[in-house]
């Protein structure tokens, strides 16, 4: 217990705490932020589409009418009036009261993170297997580490998830799998959709091994044709827990988001989120609620749904004006990224420092798989950088990856 | 997988959900609510001594001037201007520059509570030992549940935690306990603090035995005679990790609270909050900061103060007058509780139903013990109530002890 900044703690932590690592996306955020570079490593979406007079208003009015409740500490399964606004929207994709779907199964968190967190806390012992995408969300990587689980990557196309993988997989596995983490939608990192077809397949084969799904739908609504897929958790009721979010159809810096889960499931996660925050904010979730009922919120959504399509359009003709012709990407039909692969033998984990040093940064694929793949893809977010920003960013993105292959063609892979 | 209400999952559930069961002060929040009932059993502070319209206008401030960045996600250890500000805060109880205290070693949390379950995710492991004050704050007890520790009560007098007693009970763990929790500043559950005297000597006992300390300080700054004693963080700087929130000092609804750990401490600590809720709200951490650098924020915490010193002199006097010879109570310098012990045989919790028939809400003391004990005593509140109704409060409490005693007389304990 000196003053000094080593670590006297060594050997007191608890085991979790040796799988513990920081993202390599996070890493790079430090960097990545500076105003000369042009950041597509980013997911933020962008919140300076909203209209602050208008949430002035809002907030105004919340005060004059409900502030010291808004103040003071609610229940830990959030704000009755928020979980039946909740219902509303979810009923918008298809999940409504025929699926199951009530006000009483809806646990308010702070973010779909913290539902995703909790499920950990409810199913998941050291040693366990998830079954998710590869690649998936680093979040939940986050989240499966820090359970100290065993992530199991099931393959996917650009139809998503690839059913005989997940046949495959299970078969695969020592123990049974706890769930399938899936964002079957507009998925981060890829940007692909599991189709129609697929989703019946997924479910079947979950229904036959008793398999549990998780769904993670933060971008469900940001579809740029207006053809958002029937979610799995409105397919089938009782097979699937639901998580939803507010980051992207409203603002992600107020941390609501939501999961949807059977009863027996949703007391049990209750219990977990007392014990880790007490309760959500009781001041978010009334703006939220306001949000909901007094402003033209799905007007919004619409508004960056557009505003995100302009500047996918942009990314998608940027890269193939730029690109070299063995470099693919995913064409996303809404949310916030696209995935590419690299030319042969390039490796975006190392080419990392170089695009920094060039002005443009992106989140090398490695950072999505729990297993060290990814070596030949990236993330490139479209959603936060202006048209202009993204016109620049895929052209000195271009230029890294020239040299790269020409340092290749000279020296080998 | 049926839609059924009955539990599918009951053979998936990790190890941990066997533990976890509802606080008794949770599940009495629903009855104690109704209006009839004057409720001694909560926790709130009183925000309607807040100024809404002085809030509105700061609020609309910070939408004009930050509002797309106060809407974003934010890095993990939360805003570096908030970090900035807490040390501000924290100098004002001493713990300041000179005693190691730096915004890079603080890592802003979704109220104190995440502070408390991050520090399990760093250092838990099933079957760990945990000291705490017997009675402690119920919200610990939940966080050392789900983290499947064993938990072991350090008595207390009017003077806080016993010296001899931590000694006695360090000598009767069968491993190294992995912390002391302690809530040395007025209470919770009993209102009562640790003298400067003891301060030391737990300090010294805790060094000896390199017992790391998680001091948890809430209700420090609500001091009715101006008197804070210094916290155990600010007499030694590398064994005591601190907890601090602003739940009671501006608004339990913002959920914004912190911990000042030790550098190694601190990164493991982020890494476990962005898994669990990837980052604390922007917009609520903005309005703290906002709260501290532009509103009369001192001036603030000494109207709670005030307020809760008149309902505190309310409820003292109220329990001299009417309760019976046999029954005792804390006297507290400060915070929002007071621990009343009844006279001898009487239950707290077996005489619960007949106190809410009358229409008044308290604690069983039992909530706040991981052991069974506590039925001799109960908590009340007097921060939220009106003195009004905490008079009223107190006279139905002595009618349903006044029965109890009879009851007694009449056929024993």
């Amino acid at each position: 217990m000196s003053g000094t900044t080593l670590d006297d703690y060594t050997d007191r932590y608890a085991a979790r705490i040796h799988g513990m690592a920081q993202s390599e996306i996070r890493a790079l955020f430090a960097v990545a932020s500076r105003p000369e570079v042009v950041s597509l490593a980013g997911g933020n979406p962008d919140t300076s589409a909203l209209s602050m007079p208008d949430l002035s208003k809002m907030f105004t009015r919340l005060l004059h009418e409900q502030g010291p409740e808004a103040l003071l500490y609610c229940p830990g399964q959030g704000q009755p009036r928020l979980r039946e606004e909740i219902c509303g929207v979810m009923a918008l994709s298809g999940i409504d009261a025929d699926s199951g779907a009530s006000p009483d199964d809806v646990v308010v968190t702070a973010g779909a993170q913290q539902g995703l967190s909790l499920l950990a806390t409810v199913f998941l012992d050291p040693g366990d297997i998830v079954l998710a995408e590869g690649p998936t969300y680093v979040g939940a990587l986050g989240v499966f580490q820090a359970a100290q689980t065993r992530v199991k990557h099931v393959a996917m196309d650009d139809d998503g998830l690839i059913p005989e993988a997940l046949e495959e997989a299970l078969a695969d596995c020592d123990r049974p799998p706890k769930f399938l983490y899936t964002v079957p939608t507009y998925q981060n990192p890829t940007g692909v959709t599991l189709s129609d077809e697929r989703r019946e397949q997924v479910l079947d084969i979950c229904r036959r091994h008793g398999l549990l799904i998780v769904e993670d739908d933060p971008y469900g609504m940001l579809s740029f044709d207006g053809r958002q897929p029937l979610p799995l958790r409105a397919r089938d009721g009782g097979g699937v827990v639901y998580l939803g979010t507010f980051s992207k159809t409203f603002a992600a810096g107020l941390r609501v988001g939501w999961v949807l889960a059977p009863p027996a499931v949703r007391d049990k996660l209750v219990l977990a989120s007392e014990a880790q925050i007490l309760c959500p904010s009781a001041l978010t979730q009334a703006a939220v609620t306001r949000y909901l009922t007094t402003m033209p919120w799905r007007q919004q959504v619409k508004v960056f749904s557009t505003l995100y399509q302009e500047r996918r359009d942009e990314m998608l003709a940027g890269l193939a004006d730029v690109m070299p012709s063995e470099m693919t990407w995913t064409r996303p039909g809404g949310g916030l990224f696209v995935w590419a692969q690299l030319p042969p033998g390039l490796d975006s984990k190392a080419m990392l420092p170089q695009a920094l040093a060039e002005r443009v940064a992106y989140v090398p694929g490695t950072g999505f798989y729990a297993n060290g793949s990814g070596h030949g893809h990236m993330r490139l977010n479209f959603s936060f950088p202006s048209v202009e920003r993204i016109h620049a960013g895929v052209r000195r993105l271009a230029g890294v990856i020239d040299s790269a292959v020409r340092l290749r063609e000279t020296f080998g892979a």
